[in-house]
């Protein structure tokens, strides 16, 4: 078993009550691919321009990540995105986006990423997303995240894209946007409709939901005294989430309801690490360690003890 | 044991996607006083005026509620709010309120009320709620809930006030109004500091949050499809919590992060009935087995399961 993601790889410039960084390795596939290592062989598919540099590649090459469908676009500049959060870290705005060589993007799949199982579709435009779904013939398991970008412009293209995947992961807010249906029960019944048997519904501080024909399941985030950047963070939650799948499917367990809630909390848990430090900065040093005793604090804060009561009726 | 509330007794008019209601009986302390009449004995502080009928006081009777609290004015009319609801619930606008005889309201506690060993001083003016809790000498455990208007325009007393009780149950935009602190974490340990050894942060649609110095606990609201009218699901999760604990104390239970986790579990459940019809509908003529079959529901979509998963480090 193996993981292929395609998505951006980019430089960001962030600004959060926190501090700022003028430019740190970003991208979906960058976040993705970092929190997935952990439980698979990770290969990233996305371009970038002349100006990433080896020092970027070995932040993914130390994890393990293959990077050979990395494509440098010769005369290219990489995805830029400047952004800056409000107070509170629920709100930011987009100060610039440079496409630069995501503008022309075409992706090409070497071989080992067409055979990977477990494909994730990060946010990118989904008629892309079509079509390395098309190159994946062996994917068992393919989840996709969008934007509300696409939901406007391309909506017609992005319910295709959701039609040839297992597991949609979207913001609440997204769901309710694609949908038109503001409860979230419903509106997940209505993305299944179009064929996925998944839908995870990303809440930011509030954690996140599953929802699938076996029932409803959810997590908190977990509590951090101090967060400092959220850019990436549900790329990450999106790598835990899909590399605990993979990790278990490896040992032969069975893509179910219960599994898929076992793995909304990796996806928290690498979450939640990836909002401590800026960018990569977290992830790029975690330990396996790390993210089993988080696993485990989660577990423990969510654990809902029974004791009997009598109530009056 | 027995629990004392004061708070708003009401008509109100609501107006949601699901319909409207032009006049139903509401108010903070019969929605509390409701959930909590499950778990143990409840008296109700509050006044009225002679619009207030044998029908609406024998709502709360048939709960076994006890209403010799509930003050008669002559000549009033009883408190009376009116809102409308957005398209997915969680914004609400307040068309109308009128305070009328909560306007020079001055609580008046009966032995009964006084000797209550659990006390939720709900919504109302916080030098109200200091003199009801200083009332009630022999209360084991005093919950507080508030609002923006008071933290805008009364924050000393609304602060004096939480110092002398021992758990604040605010929506977190409230706890971080109160606080100027965005991170929940530290607004709650904020809060701790002026007294209080809890803090619940009520999340709408994605549940609560308990802080206490033992820890974090998080629950989700309860999924449902169909939400009617969330008018007064905060207080009837209150009713629910500060019942369940009253429930447990009274067979010796200690008021420990273990119990009020579980008191959540109670609360959501109460506030999951509660929305599900207009104003009371629902909790009036809910049952005690219900409530257990929607508790360990709750457990059911929370429970994390563990399974061993081997980490690439």
């Amino acid at each position: 078993m193996s993981i292929t993601v395609v998505g951006s790889i980019a430089f960001d410039a962030v600004s959060t009550p926190s501090g700022e960084r003028e430019r740190m390795l970003g991208g979906s596939a960058v976040h993705f691919a970092l929190a997935a290592s952990f439980f698979d062989e990770v290969s990233v598919v996305g371009p970038v321009g002349e100006d990433f540099g080896d020092q970027e590649l070995a932040v993914l090459q130390r994890r393990g990540i293959l990077t050979q469908d990395i494509e440098r676009i010769a005369g290219g500049r990489t995805f830029f995105w400047k952004g800056v959060y409000g107070a509170d870290l629920n709100q930011r705005e987009t100060l610039e986006t440079q496409l630069n060589v995501f503008e022309r993007f075409e992706p090409k799949l070497s071989q080992r990423s067409r055979e990977a199982e477990f494909l994730f579709l990060a946010n990118i435009q989904p008629d892309l997303q079509r079509q390395v779904r098309a190159d994946c013939r062996a994917a068992r398991f393919v989840a996709l995240d969008s934007m509300n970008l696409w939901i406007e412009i391309a909506r017609e293209s992005l319910i295709a894209a959701i039609s040839e995947v297992d597991c949609v992961i979207l913001n609440d807010a997204e769901l309710r946007q694609l949908t038109e249906e503001p409860n979230l029960v419903r509106a997940a019944r209505r993305i299944r409709g179009w064929g996925p048997q998944a839908v995870v519904a990303k809440r930011g501080e509030y954690g996140a939901a599953l929802l699938t024909d076996g029932g409803f399941f959810a997590l908190p985030a977990f509590p951090l005294e101090q967060v400092t950047d959220p850019t990436g963070a549900g790329d990450c939650f999106a790598g835990g989430f899909v590399g605990y799948i993979a990790a278990q499917a490896r040992e032969g367990a069975e893509i179910d309801h219960g599994l898929l809630s076992e793995a909304m909390a990796y996806g928290t848990a690498l979450a939640s690490f990836n909002v401590e430090e800026f960018g990569t900065e977290r992830v790029a040093r975690l330990t396996a360690e790390e993210i089993a005793e988080r696993v485990g604090a989660l577990a423990a804060i969510t654990q809902l003890r029974e004791r009997p009561v009598s109530l009056r009726g």
